[in-house]
């Protein structure tokens, strides 16, 4: 059966899966995430090293690999833009990557595909073909965690966009009289919503009165305010952060609402660091969202759920990607 | 060569256009909107009826019959929720048209294509294959009338989402302090960047006595400002109009940066009534577009372009998506 291999690279690890046409994982490897595009070239082919020397016999196999990265990637596999690489950018790893990898399945002339995407593009693939979007044709993978991707599946195939920049949701305003966000824009709905957004949201009520407990919890600095201050206060049953979650509800179901009016999903799927504290932080904008909001004849809202695959969406969908399996 | 016809409903008339597969016009016709279903169902026969004896020798090529209509169609064809078909609703218009359009084409078991489906997609797919979009892949129609609609083509197929609801792009929220939508919530684009929108706007101006012109235009009624009188008023170079139509810009211009980050067409076409004065209402928007907003590396902002098709994208679209032109 035919194998592939993802490979996810985040601000601090490289996470490698190799995974076959059915989407079990058949091998795992780690590494640090290095700080340099020559020591991050060299690591991606030394992962795919270490997963082909996993697969032992079963190496031959071995059809596809796939990279995901955070940052825009245009329809070559160029990386351009990306906040969270080291100032890493203008990355061709296609280029760097095709001839050191091909030696490793075969030398000159081997046969694979590799592909370089977008690391949320990769996850929305991975959700689709084997997580909480499988059995339809039409979701959107909304990752929450310090900012706010996305990633777009039509009719069965991505909406990649003419270059390749598509699913950018965390970066439609939402409200232009919000904060600036690092785009270059007012408002962006990951200035609201994401983690970063909570901790926002957080200050903003903590320096306004309504939340102290949050600075009692942030050591008297309200800056230092950050999303796990919330869940701590929400836990203990804290009304002023009871309120701060409505208002981040407010703002993640609004921008739900929009994304079922401009591509009316399936389902929208919920992943990104958030997810781990679903139940306190997105219970009340997934409530506002199924009471205040229903799109089309009668109660057919569309279905929000979480992601199934964590951590590795991204590794496995580079997987996918690179077979084929979603296109 | 195979000829689609393509049926337009609109509030006040429907336009029948029969096509051939180059996107030629070989026929037309232009009959009342009648306000019963039952009248709906047989104006529309009869255009077939019509438009067969103005093809003549060639109505034996007719392969396919498309209707476009205002509003939320289903999957089915079934035309659910609508603002302007005179409170028309939850029409099946395929179960109502098959059989007649059958008898004309032929009688019992003709082969023909019937499809059903929103106006604003029908546009879409006339301008992806045969106007501003023809040549593209990927491209955003936006019809800023009276209010918002819109169809996304991507890679070569409409963005239809997973009950046929997607393009409302229109129903965006993009400031949620805005005012009341009538789909139920606050701030949509439309309520900003529409028609009504720039009326909205213009009234609110009058109101904080920046742009009294208007009320003189309109006589001495804040609440009759329309459209016309912005367009007119900016014509004689009124100031407090022109602050109008910059802020008219901003939220236009706003919304299709929206529409960038989540798609990134190769295009974004403007259509619909407004389009009619762009020169007037549509410049300060393109600017403020075009100057502030650039999304990927270097300058590489998605050009904002006019539709091509005028009053007939709907016809025609219909026609091209009954010939699978456009799938």
């Amino acid at each position: 059966m035919a194998i592939g291999i993802g490979l996810d690279v985040g601000g601090t690890k490289i996470l490698g899966c190799a995974m076959d046409a059915d989407g079990s994982l058949v091998a795992e490897v780690r590494v640090a995430s290095p700080h340099t595009p020559e020591l991050l070239y060299q690591a991606l082919v030394d992962c795919v090293d270490a997963l082909l020397a996993k697969l032992g016999p079963l190496a031959p196999e071995v059809r596809g690999v796939g990279v995901g990265v955070p940052g825009l990637v245009d329809e070559h596999g160029v990386l351009h833009e990306t906040a969270n690489l080291h100032g890493m950018t203008e990355l061709d790893l296609p280029a760097a990557l095709r001839g050191p990898i091909g030696e490793l399945l075969g030398g000159p002339g081997a046969s694979f595909h590799l592909i370089v995407d977008n690391d949320a593009t990769c996850a929305a693939a991975a959700e689709h073909a084997w997580g909480a979007g499988r059995g339809g044709a039409d979701s959107v993978l909304v990752t929450l965690g310090t900012g706010i991707g996305g990633g777009i599946v039509s009719d069965g195939r991505i909406v990649r966009g003419a270059r390749n920049f598509g699913g950018e949701v965390g970066h439609m305003v939402i409200d232009p009289s919000g904060p600036d966000c690092g785009c270059g824009r007012k408002g962006c709905w990951e200035r609201f919503s994401s983690g970063t957004g909570l901790a926002y949201l957080a200050r903003r009520a903590a320096r306004a009165g309504t939340a102290p407990r949050l600075i009692d919890l942030a050591g008297g600095d309200v800056d230092a305010i950050v999303g796990e201050h919330v869940v701590k206060a929400a836990s203990e049953g804290d009304p002023g952060v009871a309120a701060v979650l409505e208002e981040f509800g407010s703002y993640l179901s609004l921008g739900l609402a929009n994304i079922v009016e401009i591509l009316d999903p399936g389902c929208i799927i919920l992943g990104g660091g958030l997810v781990a504290a679903s139940h306190v932080l997105l219970e009340p904008g997934l409530r506002i969202y199924a009471t205040t909001y229903r799109r089309g004849s009668g109660p057919r809202a569309v279905p929000v759920v979480l992601a199934t695959l964590g951590e590795r969406a991204g590794a496995f969908g580079a997987a996918a990607l690179s077979l084929g399996t979603v296109g």
